[in-house]
């Protein structure tokens, strides 16, 4: 085989197009020259449709949990109380953050697999009146799950002052998103995942009644603090040395997404997962989210009883393509396809190929060629529909 | 979808392996300069296994045809007499060149999508004592097909004392060859097929009985005499400038088939053809050439009667795949997929689901999911074979 040669269908980081590598590697820039300044002006404004606001977007240099913990950092303090909505492993990760804050945190835990709904969580808001902040993920990286942000954020607001405080590391860019329309107060992603990027930019989107907190909230934070941020946008700058050469890459993405429109983005994400799912319904296996729930950047999909879902993803890395396993308590139970961002239908149809042969090659039950059949008959159908 | 995300399987250009591009981006340097020479010396000594012989091969800067026209300008003058077969496109192409060097040319034309077998070529060869030369073509890259060059440099050998000259432009890096072994006398190829890399060197590999020819042959040219790259690669250099960014490929490409291991990459080929040819000819299409004379690294598919091959080839580039159409008649009646070079199994799949979705899309007659299923099968049933 071509040892070189493989699909990276994680749910994150994803492939980088051509185009952004190329424009990462442009001759670098001074970070106070006013190439720089015009740069990370215009990127901040450009962000905006993409999480769904009017407001310019903060651009921080670090991880995607940078941008979890300053959304914590900067509207909670020590004593205070919020909930974490937990539906994996990254809404724990929330809870985790708010703890080391010593935030008094009360956990909404929904089984891994599920999304939340809105019902579930007005009884839990009713239980704590006294909450300052709601914190959800949007998709939930480790099941596949997407919570319906747009009623959940609702909820909230019908029923408590408190912020909604939304990670949307592993959909932004793939999926609708309303940080103004929808009530959200802050909307957190990074870059490596819809984003096309490699991961080290992070981005908060924060709305008019988040930045009150904000401004009078007193934990300590520097690296952190969105304030600084906001000043530093205020004259087209950063506050810290920013990766300049994934904002060269972002100014690409940008123009990726714009030249595509963001509803056809949207769309071929939705498509995405409807032949994924479609794919491993037809080879008689178990999806851990059901429908409703399940994400369009990300499908989990449950081992067999027959064969172990680590000798798969190691069948699957020997035949060319690159699948995630299952996290904490799902390690050895689930394995997760992404197909998010710079990934089209076909590459599903690849992805579905090699786990037909990937099972036949463990000696697992399957029909081969029915995944690939039931997934370009929904191909098939919804282009017959956009005709 | 994703406008610059597609497959390229035509039979070449063919994808370039990222770290060969990577490795054409090294800063450039001087083609007089001794780090240039070491690698010119390199090069020539290790393409030798890849067109199976113990001399160094002579690289040109041009595209396959500058080599084509060199083994013809190098061997034959005005008023020879040579013999071409001519199998397709590329076949012709030669006969072109001889025509231009007003040599008298002698054509066995074989019905395109057939191969040339001993026994015609022997009854042809017979017709004409007086030729100097043979000139065939390995892989024709207008059909698919691939000439038993082996036993028909045998069948020269043993019934004229002409040269054996081949065009091996579409196979060499993905099918054995032989200069030495099989008593070819020369032997060339381009670098945009098997071996990976933008179109811009071509190569010559020269036997011993050929240099007797060219030392005393009286045409005239300068740019692509033998005798002159001959005389400079004894000094570890090239007699003209050299196009160094793809001298700073192939370094990398040659790597690429030493790791993989040239038995591995001419399995592999073979593997991708016995999987194209069981997919399509599952989806009820019909192949240009029969199995005997299909070569490993492109497959030419019949149109059908109810629709366009070049609303299919259009189709399948809205899909994200590029295919080849037909050459000369073949032109609207045949498509191609390559299938050489940096390409895998998972690639064929790829194309062939890529292919049920595009015909499904035109109106045609198929029954998706059944080409990748039957080239599932194939790939599985050998990969229990090598187990």
């Amino acid at each position: 085989m071509l040892k070189d040669k493989f699909r990276l269908q994680i749910p994150g980081p994803t492939p980088i197009p051509p185009r952004v590598q190329q424009a990462m590697n442009r001759p670098m820039i001074g970070h106070r020259d006013p190439d720089c300044s015009k740069l990370v002006h215009n990127l901040s404004l450009r962000l905006g449709p993409v999480f769904g606001t009017q407001n310019p977007v903060l651009i921080l240099t670090g991880s995607g949990t940078s941008a979890l913990e300053a959304a914590a950092a900067n509207t909670l303090t020590e004593g205070d109380e919020a909930a974490v909505i937990v539906t994996g492993a990254f809404g724990d990760r929330f809870a985790k953050i708010l703890n080391s804050m010593n935030v008094q945190t009360h956990r909404l835990d929904i089984e891994w697999g599920k999304a939340c709904h809105p019902e579930e969580l007005k009884t839990f808001l009713k239980k704590h009146p006294k909450i300052k902040a709601v914190f959800l993920t949007y998709c939930e990286t480790s099941t596949g799950v997407l919570n319906p942000i747009k009623t959940l954020a609702e909820t909230i607001r019908e029923h408590t002052d408190a912020l909604t405080i939304v990670d949307g590391v592993s959909c932004i860019g793939g999926v609708p998103a309303g940080l103004d329309e929808w009530g959200v107060d802050i909307l957190v992603s990074g870059s490596q995942k819809a984003l096309m990027l490699p991961a080290g930019l992070s981005f908060a989107a924060v709305g008019e009644r988040a930045w009150t907190t904000i401004q009078s909230n007193s934990h300590p934070r520097f690296y952190l603090d969105f304030r600084k941020y906001q000043n530093s946008l205020e004259q087209s700058t950063t506050p810290f040395t920013p990766a300049v050469s994934l904002l060269f890459g972002l100014e690409e993405v940008l123009d990726m997404l714009e030249e595509e429109g963001l509803e056809h983005v949207f769309h071929r994400h939705r498509l995405m997962r409807d032949m994924a799912r479609a794919g491993v319904k037809a080879l008689g296996l178990e999806l851990l989210a059901n429908h409703r729930d399940a994400s369009p950047t990300v499908t989990s999909i449950m081992g067999g009883e027959q064969w172990s879902v680590e000798s798969l993803r190691s069948e699957l890395r020997y035949l060319g393509l690159r699948v995630a396993g299952g996290q904490q308590h799902l390690k050895g139970k689930i394995f997760r396809i992404g197909h998010m961002g710079y990934a089209d239908p076909l590459d599903v149809l690849t992805a579905l190929s090699a786990l037909e042969v990937a099972l036949a090659r463990i000696g697992a039950p399957v029909e081969t060629g029915a995944g690939t059949k039931a997934a370009e008959e929904e191909w098939i159908r919804v282009s017959r529909i956009d005709h």
